[in-house]
């Protein structure tokens, strides 16, 4: 697939020096991806387009209408995401592009999968649209899996193959995200079979993610379609999986980062054309202090891997994935897109070019980009379910007198992302259940916000929270409101606070908001750039810190309520064992 | 894209066991193009698709109808040709097919440029359903330069963008067959760029064909939309084009064979993504005898790349080129095409498979194919102009007394492809000239086949010919009737036989035929086997060498008539300067 349209009469008469070229870029160390190979060069750059490129004795008779000095730099491809979510950065697909820029990074390919379930179709046009705002190039993969668990939550929207199909047709849509439900793939269920069918028909590239597929049910996962994993963590896993034909994507993201096994996976095979990079979740702060798709390939240079094939998997391989044609490498009919490098180290460009448009330099975004506000979002946070602070007191098993069992949410093994039950016999005061006493308890409310009114309390004792009250409409995969409280005040402080703005994160004690970040796109994002946005989540995450505890991570925070963890749940609509998928009993008389 | 439209919910359920797969070859070293590793495997196959391949220990619950024993060889993948002519080895498609396969060619790229200068659309059908008749995959590509040379001589059709982008849209055409006017898209002339576009327009591959464009028309000519060569005859040309992201192909033809320069020009470089492997031209002996693709991958393997390294060019590299996302590889969702070999050598394999099916066993070939005749295919050769011996009369200038001056064209230093003139006093008999007394000289006339009644004679000094006539309507580009001649009853003689036969080579003496091989298909190709039109085709280039001397080949005979030669050339329109396109005068008066 040719990216670009752009007028080759231009770019033929420029080749044949008929026409002047808009820019040489001169006096580079060319690191050509395509062969392995590093000599000096002069880069002819006209309509975004690489015209020509030469080599040290080739000259031109038309010059160039600008002359830029590489200062002997190197230059190399820019490089390209191959998976990420934008939202993870809490940041727009505008400032997201931003802040990557200024790594290195040229091209992201984006899963709008949280927004998606937040705010369907209309929450994927967003991101196709704001992406467009800034000068790297954003494309968009259609989520597979709207909502990810069916039946088990309250979301805000659902894709089956007709609405996938409807996105597949978008102007800067290049395939299906991550095909997650491999379980549904390889058992071949009628959800998956059609929202594929959708990629297949229109020649579309089809993501896949399979962790620890293997055998029998990851030859029959890539039978059903996908064609890539990101999510290896073991390295027989990823060597398997490349000896049966998936391309691998090497992630190290701000959550995870199996990079030493991964590329283990890969060690001692003649060839990796198959193997490329994404950065998958990447936070505020890392994107601002160690870099984007930069800081993976950083990474396995200093795992030993040569610098020059480092690269070409973060531009060329990535490229190549995606049957994009004209993007990954630095030759006549590519786009213009690449970097000026002291080393080839993976650390921070000196100059980016997109477009053969310089847009960063040392760090600084430079690109004249439109910089009108974003279109007026609705309010996501539709709660009228949570009416008053009384709406968060958890209602004891009808008849249970005094006193009733409560399965109480309990850290596994310190670990307080895989949870496990225990039942307790808790007071009843009034008809509710009380925690008073249990300095080790806490309720957790998750709370529809798409106005199905469902809510569903529970007590749990996996955050040392002490006080008050913290609360965040990111909550993974379904972004319910979900709050966790030692006090009834202190949550209705929470929920009113991001009813009114329409979602974030927040802290309260004694009754007040006593931090907040708004996230005001989808109860998602933040309207703000990458250093305020990393600021803003230091300082609540700091705040919360101080309620619960040094452990404390926002990253508890926001899948707590995932209801594909092995363990139990709690969602909008009940308690969840993640292994059985099913509802289970939350409480009952003593 | 997928080449292959199956059933993915049966394979699906084959590779979780619920349903048994058509076969299991067992026992084999698997060579994984993929990784470049060599491992024992087991490979399970249903509906002519890989659905699982098992290493070592991992087993199955559900035997397959059939298991194979692969005797401990080596599989390796079927061996694609990315760019050939089937009518240069005289035979049908179907032929070819069933010869290439017993030689682990398991699909080919054919350009049908031959027919479709004497056929147009009509041809490029009539090879795509013949293609259809044998087991391997045969695919076309649209011929983009019919004729090759508008204006200069007369042909059976003319491409432009419509006709081009008609065959685009047929079922089995993968894109445009080498843009060979490479002046025309580096100049950026109407016509070519109108062609490509068809082909941008349905994102299809655009095959290049660009030999000696260096520099700035090279990078011209890539940005007019060609991505590839396999014309490159010196390593350094090769080199360039690599570094300036075109794929090569290197070839080893049965005309040309440059693969030692070519394989200097990847020597170094640290990936050979871009580089596969073509035949272009193949003639039915070195079929017979030395083979197709592996030939090109033994010799490879002789100049001394690694075994696996040549494989994977001859197979994966080959299908990136494509992007035939199934084939080229084995492993799960790939067509099932491959071989078995005792060696990784090039030499012949023991067995081949495609689609799964045992399709050639030590050089037979075994597949059940359709054995219906080809249909009534229209005879070609309509000469109205030639309808007795006097016909080839060469008319002396109009009032030229008893002799004329002609220009007679000579060989060029023993080349007797590449032709000079030089000016001769001739007799003038009757009107006409004569060469009675001139032992070292022939008449020579091409004669328009597609009735528009031209015809040229002139006189030449090329071929050490001592008697009777050599006629053949397979005649580069435009296949039109070309005999040479010493007596014009031979000469009739040769034009009443192919006149009658639809067209095909002949020999004469004495006014009769002596040698004739049937080409009745387009005047390009027969309907025989290989090992017979191997038979055939020696049977008369002998008797040629009888008339003509032991030099002699076919190959002399075919491209005297080629306007794009160096030198001058006769066409069915006149004497052609192939330097400056222009025709050149013949003769004048003494």
């Amino acid at each position: 697939m040719r990216t670009q349209k752009k007028d080759r009469s231009r770019l033929i008469a420029a080749a044949m020096q008929k026409i002047q070229c808009d820019m040489t870029v001169e006096n580079v160390q060319l690191v050509n991806v395509l062969t392995g190979e590093i000599y000096p060069a002069s880069v002819d750059i006209l309509d975004g387009m690489i015209v020509r490129v030469r080599e040290k004795g080739e000259e031109t008779s038309v010059k160039s209408k600008e002359i830029y000095d590489g200062g002997g730099k190197y230059m190399i491809p820019g490089f390209i995401d191959t998976h990420m979510h934008v939202e993870s950065s809490m940041m727009l697909p505008e400032n997201l592009g931003r802040a990557a820029a200024v790594w290195g990074t040229t091209t992201v390919c984006t899963d709008p999968h949280e927004i998606a379930n937040v705010m369907g179709i209309d929450g994927v046009r967003f991101m196709l649209e704001n992406g467009k705002k800034q000068a790297i190039r954003h494309y968009v993969l259609a989520p597979s899996s709207v909502p990810a668990v069916p039946a088990l939550e309250g979301n805000g929207a659902y894709f089956g193959a007709e609405e996938v199909g409807e996105i597949l047709d978008m102007d800067g849509v290049v395939g299906i995200a991550e095909i997650m439900d491999y379980v549904g793939v390889y058992n071949d269920c009628e959800r998956m079979h059609g929202i594929i069918d959708e990629g297949i028909k229109r020649n579309m590239f089809l993501q896949g993610h399979s962790p620890m597929a293997r055998g029998k049910e990851l030859a029959a996962y890539i039978l059903g379609g996908p064609k890539s994993d990101h999510e290896s963590s073991i390295a027989d896993e990823v060597r398997e999986k490349l000896r049966n034909g998936m391309h691998i994507n090497l992630r190290a993201s701000s959550i995870i980062d199996a990079l030493t096994e991964q590329k283990k996976g890969i060690d001692g095979q003649l060839w990796h054309d198959n193997v490329s990079i994404c950065t998958d979740d990447v936070h505020a702060k890392d994107l601002l202090e160690k870099g984007h798709i930069n800081a993976v390939v950083r990474k396995l240079i200093e795992m030993g891997m040569e610098p020059i094939e480092a690269i070409k998997l973060a531009s060329y391989n990535a490229a190549r994935e995606y049957n994009f044609e004209d993007l990954g490498a630095i030759a006549p009919g590519y786009a213009a897109d690449f970097q000026l490098v002291k080393r080839l180290d993976g650390n921070m460009p000196s100059e980016v070019f997109v477009d053969g448009r310089l847009v960063a330099e040392n760090g600084v975004y430079t690109a004249d980009d439109d910089k009108s506000p974003i279109a007026d979002m609705p309010n996501t946070v539709n709660m009228p379910q949570i009416a008053s602070p009384e709406d968060f007191l958890m209602k004891a098993p009808e008849g249970c007198g005094d006193s009733a069992k409560i399965l109480v949410l309990t850290r596994n093994g310190g670990n307080a992302a895989v949870k496990t039950g225990r039942w307790m016999e808790l007071p009843v005061k009034n008809g509710y259940v009380s925690i008073d006493g249990h300095d080790e308890l806490q309720f957790v409310c998750v709370a529809n916000r798409y106005g199905s009114g469902d809510k569903n309390i529970a007590v749990m004792d996996c955050f040392d929270m002490k006080e008050g009250a913290m609360a965040t409409t990111v909550s993974h995969d379904s972004h319910n409101f979900t709050v966790f409280y030692k006090d009834i005040d202190s949550a209705w402080a929470c929920a009113e606070r991001l009813k009114e703005t329409g979602g974030g994160m927040c802290a309260a004690k004694d009754g007040k908001v006593i931090s907040a970040i708004e996230l005001p796109v989808a109860g998602l994002m933040s309207t703000h750039a990458c250093k305020e946005v990393s600021d803003e989540i230091e300082n609540i995450e700091n705040t919360i810190k101080s309620l619960c505890g040094e452990e404390f991570t926002l990253l508890m925070l926001v899948v707590f309520s995932l209801p594909v963890l092995p363990g139990l749940t709690l969602t909008d609509r009940g308690m969840i064992d993640g292994m059985t998928q099913r509802f289970v009993q939350q409480s009952c008389l003593s």
